[in-house]
């Protein structure tokens, strides 16, 4: 009965097929208007072609019928915001969904581990859809959000092949080599899209790798954001090994291959630049002993200090240690560009030897490079900035509206647009994490309203007034803190506070650092056990928590495999 | 000392830089003439750019330096039987150079659990070079073979990025999608060539997957030949499955995505059926309930039967067990040809739906299949087949000839050239793998020759007047011989014999087929034991036989990994 009900909706609606070559934002309040009588009606699916609803709508109406009278909560990422709400919510009382374009959540703090092969690949990631999870999930990007009607747009990207790769554009930019931008999207091959409607909606799409618009660093630096990165990089430094042992390499290319840039001199930097220099003394010393005095390790950062986060007195014991490790640190120093062969090749428009790259620094000028780990900098997701900006009609309820102007006039007649922090362009939520937005009037006093219903956690929102880091700790903090409040239904009890739990950072041969949330240091191998114990039992997976112990003991007894595939 | 007269001798040389540019199979002999002087005086390495020797030599010459006296064994192929060989030979006797294009070992048997992630991809590989290995290794493919001055010219690729796939064109082809040809090498681009000096040679470069030409099947089909191979299989497997379910998937569009071919119904191509099987039904269906309905997994092959080294006993019940479990076995059916796209729209110049492929063959047309995978055929190694023809001059030493015409003239008035298998063109070897050549007179009594020091074994080679199966089996027997005959320097103690220790394959929910070489059947869940304990046993590093295991336990407990990267 259900189902003759639904498809009796759909046609009334009678929506034609939404074909995106004639769509751009402009024209998305209109495609989107029609619908709201179906979700009022309590219609909680729309699909785009209604003559082909009953053989194409299988997903989604089990979906519907899954949903048993719950609430459905769809949650837009499957990092450390998204992918804990996902995990933590009660599955009595909500329908998870999560949309992500990646099928998996990635444990970071280890890919660093899984780039040199200390850890396998695998250990760092978890599928978000398994045997034992009941959450739903959609292998799509969020291309838009109707706030009014609580429907999300959703384009599917099932065999992305860039899917477990860091993101340096929009999701179609890459096809051009140029940013997307909200009018040129249309020429680029999209997948299909679909509809959503969603009771309570969960932003935590995190944030993109800002390059700041480096000339070639996009194109030619390793990045180290998921899985798939990680695994460019071990292919990338095996690569440069095997090429600087071959008979016909040089010593000059030698020393080119097997200099390795760092850039960033964050936990991630320091983290990798450590890992590698692991690497090469426990394991690549005893394989290729005559290639040791040619490597070189060195982290740029334009700050005056790596490791902001700690305090001086450890940054500098971090400093001391890697310096002594021979791992060079060179802060205050401006990558201006990277691009493939040797320097001087590109101007005289010979590019023979594509095995190394130019590093290009303000301070230093051009050297010659092996690879490039860009470790800095977070661009703001293309969903946040593009998609998420006016709100053209607020929802009928889930609204608190405050201000001045509601003496005078309804919420309904004012302009709204979605509230983003002045300097980072995150999405501003209250101290609920629930989503603001505020009138577009350039008044000074401009009124604000919160959306009840709509959620924002992770790298891509901040909380009013707080300047939290965006680190995986805060993001999965407020991911706990939200799915409590949702499984107990008591939001308002409280606001969400952070507490800090401290900064690890993994320094290589085996020492660490650790500073306490209350100020409490350790460092060296104490720190380096306090690092590897609090990343196993965070680990999310049982299967993980075995892996990678084994892992650790295995190449540490029988040193990284060194295989590439 | 040793430094000074190499690079006195290699002055005299006077050897120009070899540029591929403008050099073909024509003038090799022209080029390599020059450097048997060199070789007689005990000058084992040739380098190919004087004025940089004292820069560029090192690798070679600490090779060299490494020598230590010893014989040194230059083993062509990291498979079966060049791994094998290197592994087992001994060091204090022998110095062991591999030179592959592949920085690996694969266990092949166990590629088709690695392909649906019953085991991880590594546990598959072993590196050739490791921490506890004194194995030489240079990642390159072999490109010529100077049998009189026992040189070997070497193409570097250490940075390929098709290591770990499977090879169905000459090395150079892909850039053309065209094949190689000896003549029409000059435009690709190609890796840099540097010469080593063996004082034996193993050939065992194996060989690539034959195609037999069908349209569409090198660019669109998924091999099974290496652990890349496997990893893509992985991935487009888990991809049909996450794009079926997409709600804007149709049902029909389901049965096409989910509609999985195997092509060859032999060993390999069995047990990736059952595998998928087992995935498909262990794990997807907790996973994508919903999809259970839609999808199919048919072997084809043109024969008439399957697994034909199987007696038709133990045959049948793999064929009953099989299609109880619902794959359908189609023997005598002929595949025409693959492509992308749905039935019909390649010849309406519509090729809409890239997600699906469309399989023809020749007894039911067309149909619409989510992945093909294509385990059937063996193409001759290009290196057998263009390089190692004529043989312009003998060695000085170690050739033994016979034939009619050395009563009236001597073995260098001869015309020789490598004596390959009629049928399969693989190197004949006498029953002690040494290669044997043939001299070009089309006689019918036509004289023969042995080189004593150049060994074939593996998928490229054939004992004459034997007809071993072209198995892992027989390729690894041939090396332990071998590598024990050279280690005991007792070659014309007795010939090899192959010892038949029986054909196994896995055919899904715990089943499995074993046959005895003396005609011992065993079937069913008691073959399954045994066909785990011959591969764990079997496998090479300790690493393997620890994490094998645990992943066996691992994913029995929780469930195979579906995270894709």
């Amino acid at each position: 009965m259900r189902s003759t009900t639904r498809l009796c909706r759909a046609q009334q609606l009678s929506l034609s097929v939404r074909d995106m070559s004639c769509r751009t934002t402009n024209t998305r309040s209109a495609l989107l208007g029609p619908s709201s009588s179906a979700v009022q009606a309590g219609n909680f699916y729309r699909r785009t072609n209604t003559s082909v609803q009953q053989r194409r709508g299988i997903t989604i109406s089990q979906l519907d019928n899954g949903r048993e009278g719950r609430e459905r909560v769809i949650i837009l990422g499957s990092g450390w915001a998204g992918f804990t709400v996902a995990r933590k919510l009660d599955s009595d009382k909500y329908q998870a969904v999560v949309v992500s374009p990646r099928d998996h959540f990635t444990f970071t703090p280890l890919l660093a581990s899984t780039a040199v092969g200390t850890l396998e690949f695998r250990t760092a990631m978890e599928p978000v859809k398994s045997r034992r999870t009941k959450v739903n999930f959609f292998q799509g990007w969020a291309d838009t959000v109707d706030f009014k009607n609580k429907i999300i747009t959703i384009e599917e990207a099932a065999d992305d092949p860039a899917q477990g790769l860091a993101r340096t554009t929009g999701r179609h930019g890459n096809a051009f080599g140029a940013k997307r931008n909200g009018e040129s999207i249309e020429a680029v091959k999209k997948g299909k899209l679909f509809d959503l409607v969603y009771d309570k909606l969960v932003i935590s799409v995190g944030c993109y790798s800002q390059t700041f618009g480096t000339p070639g660093v996009k194109e030619h630096a390793f990045f180290l954001k998921d899985v798939g990165d990680a695994r460019k990089i071990r292919n990338r430094l095996l690569a440069c090994f095997e090429l600087a042992a071959l008979p016909t390499t040089s010593d000059e290319a030698k020393t080119h291959l097997l200099n390795f840039a760092v850039v960033g001199g964050g936990p991630t930097g320091i983290e990798f630049a450590a890992e590698l220099h692991d690497i090469i003394h426990e394991d690549l010393a005893r394989i290729y002993p005559e290639l040791m005095s040619f490597h070189r390790i060195t982290v740029y950062d334009v700050a005056a200090k790596v490791l902001p986060m700690f305090d001086s007195k450890i940054a500098d014991y971090a400093l001391v240690t890697l310096r002594r490790e021979g791992i060079s640190i060179k802060t205050q120093h401006h990558v201006e560009s990277l691009y493939p062969g040797t320097p001087g090749t590109r101007s005289k428009g010979v590019t023979e030897d594509h095995a190394v790259f130019t590093l290009t620094t303000k301070e230093e000028g051009e050297i010659s490079v092996g690879m490039v780990v860009w470790s800095t900098g977070l661009m703001m997701n293309p969903l946040i900035a593009n998609a998420l900006r006016q709100v053209p009609e607020l929802p009928a309820d889930g609204v608190r509206v405050s201000g001045p102007e509601f003496d005078q006039k309804s919420p309904s007649s004012v302009r709204w647009e979605v509230k983003k922090h002045p300097k980072t362009a995150s999405v501003v939520t209250d101290d609920r994490l629930r989503v603001k937005l505020i009138s577009e009037e350039e008044d000074q006093d401009r009124s604000e309203a919160v959306l009840k219903h709509v959620f924002a956690l992770g790298d891509c929102s901040v909380i009013e007034g707080t300047s939290y880091p965006a680190t995986a700790q805060v993001a999965s903090q407020k991911a706990l803190w939200l799915a409590k409040r949702l499984n107990k239904g008591d939001i308002e009890r409280a606001p969400f506070t952070w507490r800090n739990l401290g900064v690890m950072a993994y320094i290589g041969n085996w020492n660490a650092l650790f500073q306490g949330g209350t100020g409490h240091n350790v460092s060296g191998r104490a720190a380096w056990v306090l690092w590897r114990g609090a990343y196993l039992t965070r680990s999310v997976s049982l299967r993980n928590k075995i892996l990678i112990p084994t892992y650790w003991f295995l190449n540490w007894l029988f040193g990284r495999d060194i295989g590439r595939f």
